[in-house]
C-alpha cells in the first residue's frame, strides 16, 4: 500500500533538481527523460567553467561554485575578482538570509550593521561603478531563445548557460533572477554597487529585480550550502547578533586555486540540440507519473545541467 | 559609501517576503507601498483562520501553521485531519528535504526507506483516495481572476487565500504549487496518495506539478523550519541515515488546541480591492529604489498577506 509513494513521488520530481541529478523515471517509448537524454549526450555538448570567471565560495559547510558572466556586467564581474584576488571576503560573513528570497553577505560595518568597527578596506577596487543592469545585445555571447511566453520580458532563453531576458525594441539583454542567480547589493544611488556585497537568490524567482540591479552570475554547485542556512531573526532575514553570522572562510577565483584542488565542471551548452530536448522533456513530463504534462516551462523551470568530471 | 547597500535592496525586497512582513521604502505621492495599504486595510479585509482548517506542524525549532483548503480536496483534507486526530504524525519524521523543490515527511516504513520496522497504524484513515488534481470549479469558493498572463493554466487568480489556477473549458480548478503548497505524496497509482506524506514547496514554483497531485493547502506562518533544513544528502533529499531525520513532534488541528496556546493569523481577504492594490504595488514598484517596473506579475510571485492578531 502505497509503499512507494514519496520515492515515486521523488523520481516524478528528480528532473526538477537544481543541478545535475538527473534521475528519471524510465521514458516511455515515444519520449526520452532528462536522464536518457544526458546519458546520450556528445562529450561537445558540453563546456567547462572558465577558471577565470569562478568563484569559489568557502563556507564552513562547503564550497559553493559560482560562474561570472563577464559579458553581461563586465565592469561590475572585473571589480568582483579584484575583490576576490585581494582577499577582501575572506573572514567576512554572511549579513541576512531572507525566507524565499536571497542571500546576502558583506562587511557588517560597510553596511551600518556594525558601527563599532571601521570598514574593511576594499583595497585597489573600485567603489562606485556604472550601473549595468541590462546591456546591449551586441555585447551578448549567444542567444538561444525560448519559445514559451514570458511575463517579465519580451523574449527569454539562454547565454551561453545563463537565463537571460532581451528586449529586440531597445536592444538590451540582461541575467534573469532565477533561483541561483548572483546579483550585486546596490543603495538607492544606481552606481552604488560595487560587488562587496553580494546576494543568491534562495527562493520563487524574484524577476521584478530583473533590469533594477547588477546579476553577474550563478551559482552551479553547493547551493544547498546558502539555501539551507538558517533564516535570519531580524526583518528581512538579517542577523543582528554577531554571534549568528556565517563567517566566510574564503572566496578564490578557480584560477588562483590549484589545478588539484578545483573542482571540475561541465556546464551542458545551452545552443545545443541537447539542451532542447532536456527543456521539452521539462515542459512536456512523458513517464508514467505524470497525467497532465504542463505543456509549457516557465524560464526558471528549465534546468541548465552541469556534470562533474574526472580529473 | 554604499553605506546602505545591502539595507537599501533588502527594503526593496520586503515586500517579497512570504507571510505578513509588510516593511517598505516610503511611497512616491502617485503610488503607496505595500506596507501603507496594508496600514490602511480595513478590519473586514481580514478573515481570520478556521480552527477546524488550520494544522499546527510542530517541529523542535518551532511551529509551522498550515492552512488546509478543503473545497479544493475535500477527501484529502478530510483524511489528514483524521491522521491528525489520531496522533499519527507524531513521531514521524522529516523523509527528505530536496533543494529547491520540496521538503517531506511521513513514516519511512511506509516508504520502504526503513524495511526494518513495520509500518505505523493509520488508524481509521482511509489507505486509498479518489483522485483530487483538479475539482469542479462549482465547488470552488470563490475566484478573483488576475489579470496577467500564466503560461500553466488558461486563467489564475486566488480563491479565499489560496492561489489558483483553472480551466473554463473543462470547468475545472486546482490550487497551484507556489511557494509554501502543501501536496499529498502519491506512487504511480492516481488512488495511492492518502495524506500519510505530505510535502511543502520549498523552491522555485514548480507548477508542472499542478493538476498531477493533490494539493491541500499552504503554509501561512513558520516556512523558514521547513525551507531551511538541512538538504538531505542522498538522491533527491532523502534522509538514508535516520539519525539525519527531524523528528516531528506533533501535528494537531487548531480545534483541539487551547485557545490559549493558539496561533492567532488573519489573512488578507483576496477578493478585496485592497488585495489588488497590494498586488498591484507589487506588480509596478514605485519606491525611489526601483527604476524599471516589471509591469507583471507571476501568479507566485504575489503575496497572501498574513498578520498575527492579538488574543
Amino acid at each position: 500500500m502505497k509503499r512507494l509513494k514519496s520515492t515515486a513521488l521523488a523520481l516524478a520530481m528528480a528532473a526538477v533538481t537544481f543541478g545535475a541529478q538527473a534521475a528519471d523515471t524510465p521514458a516511455k517509448p515515444h519520449s526520452k527523460a532528462m536522464g536518457d537524454i544526458l546519458a546520450e549526450s556528445k562529450p561537445t555538448d558540453w563546456r567547462p567553467l572558465d577558471p577565470e570567471n569562478t568563484l569559489y565560495f568557502e563556507l564552513p559547510a562547503g564550497r559553493v561554485v559560482m560562474e561570472l558572466a563577464p559579458a553581461y556586467a563586465p565592469l561590475h564581474a572585473e571589480n568582483i575578482k579584484t575583490l576576490v584576488r585581494e582577499k577582501y571576503f575572506d573572514g567576512l560573513v554572511i549579513l541576512r538570509s531572507h525566507d524565499n528570497y536571497v542571500v546576502q553577505w558583506g562587511d557588517p560595518s560597510d553596511d551600518e550593521l556594525d558601527k563599532s568597527n571601521p570598514p574593511k578596506s576594499q583595497g585597489s577596487a573600485k567603489s562606485k561603478l556604472a550601473p549595468e543592469f541590462t546591456v546591449p545585445i551586441s555585447a551578448a555571447t549567444t542567444f538561444t531563445k525560448l519559445p514559451d511566453f514570458d511575463g517579465y520580458a519580451p523574449e527569454v532563453g539562454f547565454s551561453n548557460g545563463f537565463p537571460v531576458g532581451r528586449n529586440p525594441k531597445t536592444k538590451q539583454t540582461w541575467l534573469t533572477h532565477c533561483y541561483g542567480a548572483v546579483g550585486v547589493g546596490r543603495g538607492n544611488e544606481l552606481d552604488s554597487g560595487n560587488g562587496s556585497s553580494l546576494y543568491v537568490v534562495i527562493g520563487n524567482a524574484p524577476r521584478h529585480l530583473d533590469r533594477n540591479i547588477a546579476v553577474v552570475g550563478r551559482v552551479v554547485q553547493g547551493m544547498e550550502f546558502l539555501s539551507a542556512m538558517p533564516r535570519g531573526p531580524a526583518p528581512m532575514g538579517f542577523y543582528e547578533n554577531p554571534e549568528q553570522r556565517v563567517r566566510i572562510n574564503s572566496i578564490r577565483l578557480a584560477a588562483d586555486v590549484p589545478a588539484a584542488e578545483r573542482s571540475n565542471l561541465e556546464i551542458l551548452r545551452t545552443d545545443t540540440p541537447t539542451f532542447a530536448a532536456v527543456t521539452d522533456a521539462r515542459r512536456n513530463r512523458h513517464d508514467d507519473w505524470y497525467i497532465a504534462p504542463a505543456g509549457y516551462i516557465e524560464l526558471c523551470n528549465a534546468i541548465i545541467p552541469v556534470r562533474e568530471v574526472k580529473k
